[in-house]
């Protein structure tokens, strides 16, 4: 099997003009089969503020009103989407930038208000990802790039957790790759000890994660990532690796860099 | 050769909601290989208002400073391009949302200021369409929809005027399809008075239009239109109309609606 790279990062590296440079300069220099998967930042937000659109939170998570995901469709898949692939285009990179409507490359479910109605937001699993369309794309030597914009089949668009497509898809490419799944962000891996960049945690395996979650070892902000990340494996991803946006070139050459996961 | 659609519809049709759910209604139902471009209408401009960016026009054309650009990406590539994707989705049309970035799809170059710096703004001829990689969709049953955003192919997005686009891609596309390019929009056609929507020229050819440019029968804004309808016949285009929305599938069905421009 061929092998291919799925890189996700999120959005502080998309907030930072530099490091959003690097980083796409990185992504360029991979050899081999590559697609891409970004998450929002701070510019939805922002520009939620200046028109005056309140942004309700629970439990830290957005709540995306009908105002809102007009913002979020707007700012995701169109302004970074686009701007994204325009700079990858002039690195000689053939990407293509998509939501989850184009082509119905991934459809969602919106979720059903029980406790708490987050309003159009989508939830997803391997059966709503398109894969042979998609890995036709691939196999035509293009690059992919999502937003995390996906949509119901009836019309409806959706605003879905970056780190949930990145693991659906994944999953899904999984059956025609050799897939590496990398979550790049802003700190060097899963750490043992929040302060410390330097108490990255090498290797974390399903019971390891079991007994840290017990220890309450991980951050409450790790946890959703972890559980993506686990569930990739468990859908047949070869390899996940969690580390700081600079590392990615070393975790595709085998270098040792952030944290890996295993079965 | 196979017939190949390509439509453009204007702002005026996507300001209007049911106008415009009439229309992709109508465009699910054609028959056939089919291509959508969409231009932008208000809401770039409500929103430039509401953000405060100060909309500078000369000569009825808007300059896009770099602010402007931002605001016409998010809304003509990423909010109309997916909520259109997601409604044919809906309807069973597969769907693929594209800027000119998206696969290196219509490369521009911006144009120089020579009088006036109109900014961030791309002119476009044949040379610039990948129809290769555009007929490849097309082939596999997919239905491009295109906005009004190119890229220079060196990092920069460039606003772009739809009907152009419209032109161009119909021009390139010339070489595989027996194409009918469709101008939808609110008037019955071109018409010979302004005032009197049942006044439509019914087929104007080449040496017809320089008559009734000297005669000054035809309106100032219909003049870019109508060139960029001549130079899509002149390389290779089957048939150009210009005719109302709600005519869309009367055009297609030989049934005469609007404006036929001939060679």
């Amino acid at each position: 099997m061929k092998k291919l790279y799925i890189i996700k990062i999120g959005g502080n590296i998309i907030d930072d003009t530099h490091a959003l440079e690097k980083f796409l300069n990185d992504f360029s220099k991979i050899d081999g089969l590559k697609l891409l998967i970004h998450g929002g930042g701070k510019i939805a937000s922002e520009l939620a503020k200046k028109l005056g659109v309140s942004q309700a939170m629970v439990n830290g998570r957005r709540i995306t009103d009908g105002e809102t995901l007009k913002i979020t469709t707007m700012v995701y898949a169109g302004l970074i989407n686009k701007q994204i692939v325009a700079a990858l285009q002039a690195k000689k990179v053939n990407a293509i930038g998509f939501s989850g409507a184009d082509a119905n490359l991934i459809q969602s479910t919106k979720r059903k208000a029980v406790d708490i109605d987050y309003g159009f937001v989508g939830d997803l699993d391997i059966s709503g990802v398109n894969s042979e369309l998609l890995n036709f794309f691939i196999e035509k030597k293009m690059v992919p790039v999502f937003s995390a914009i996906t949509h119901d089949g009836n019309g409806q668009l959706l605003n879905t957790n970056a780190d949930t497509i990145a693991s659906v898809l994944a999953a899904a490419l999984s059956k025609y790759y050799a897939v590496q799944l990398n979550y790049c962000f802003e700190k060097n891996g899963v750490l043992e000890n929040m302060e410390d960049e330097n108490s990255v945690i090498k290797t974390i395996s399903k019971s390891k994660y079991k007994q840290l979650l017990q220890d309450r070892t991980i951050s409450k902000g790790m946890i959703p990532k972890l559980d993506n990340a686990f569930s990739a494996i468990q859908n047949g991803v070869q390899a996940v690796v969690i580390a700081h946006a600079d590392e990615l070139i070393n975790t595709t050459k085998n270098e040792h860099a952030g944290t890996t996961l295993i079965a």
